[in-house]
């Protein structure tokens, strides 16, 4: 949002308080899950790669062939899949439940699979400079989210120089903001 | 590619084989997973959904406008990150691996978030015939895969009927045929 100059206000909703589960919120998304964009006070979009698209229709960060919008969700949906599970969920375990004892095993078995996902990225990163063409687009900010603090979940990204060089990048475009704690 | 009359050679890879963990494959798919679309000799695309996407587009199976076809990715999304971790993966333990020992466990941790998957699907079709809109889209494709045989992975879709209904109007489209075993 800040990229393309959306204005917006931000609600924050406390998903260790279970403010998800609320009535309220369960009718803007049943599947109990932040983020939920509301357009208006009738439509609600839930699943942070589909807002991406919603934003970047028609904009820079959305190619337009047929081809590179295909490989754009290619990596959101690997996203999804392969690298949030691992990276992002490690991540939460370790920075915002303090890596409870019970939870140990679980959060060394992301260990493997975060690495793998990594790995998938520095070897499409080695030969392009973003990850679909020449420029950034929401596949980038997809991947960026729990890239950049990967090393919260226990992932060193020293061993990824591509990755690195491709944060920066990331970090330099226009507008950018660093991220809320 | 059945319902658009799209072309196709079909190419077996057997997972339970490490075959996509072979260079040749590697070079199709550095994540190693099917399906993988193989466009030409060094044009490849992998995820189903984003499969979907490249064949959809500019077809009735994905709505022209910027709200729909946000809403379609919405469920596309839901179906890898909460619909797909939980019913086809106890599916696969289940009917593919034969309910190991060693995974039971896992297999019963499945049947919690496999439900409320379902459920999210029940609230949804309980007001509307198809996922988005008036009429099918890839997000019903892509959710149907694995809805319609959820019972090989114990989910029992008798509670369900308005799911029960949307399989049958898929079923009923022109050209459906049933998944190869």
């Amino acid at each position: 949002m800040q990229l393309l100059h959306v204005e917006h206000e931000w609600t924050h909703v406390d998903i260790l308080n279970n403010e998800t589960n609320t009535k309220e919120f369960l009718g803007m998304n049943a599947n109990a899950k932040i983020p939920v964009l509301e357009i208006n006070k009738s439509e609600y979009i839930s699943e942070s790669n589909a807002i991406l698209h919603y934003f970047a229709d028609g904009s820079d960060y959305l190619p337009s062939s047929r081809l590179e919008r295909t490989k754009v969700l290619q990596w959101q949906f690997f996203e999804q899949y392969s690298h949030e599970p691992n990276i992002a969920v490690a991540r939460y375990i370790n920075t915002y439940l303090g890596l409870p004892v019970e939870r140990l095993d679980e959060y060394k078995s992301k260990q493997k699979g975060g690495h793998k996902a990594l790995l998938v990225m520095e070897s499409q990163l080695s030969q392009y400079d973003f990850l679909v063409g020449s420029r950034p687009s929401i596949a980038d900010i997809s991947l960026f989210a729990y890239t950049h603090v990967a090393h919260e979940g226990g992932f060193d990204l020293k061993r990824y120089p591509h990755i690195n060089a491709w944060i920066k990048s990331i970090k330099a475009l226009p507008n950018y903001i660093e991220m809320k704690r």
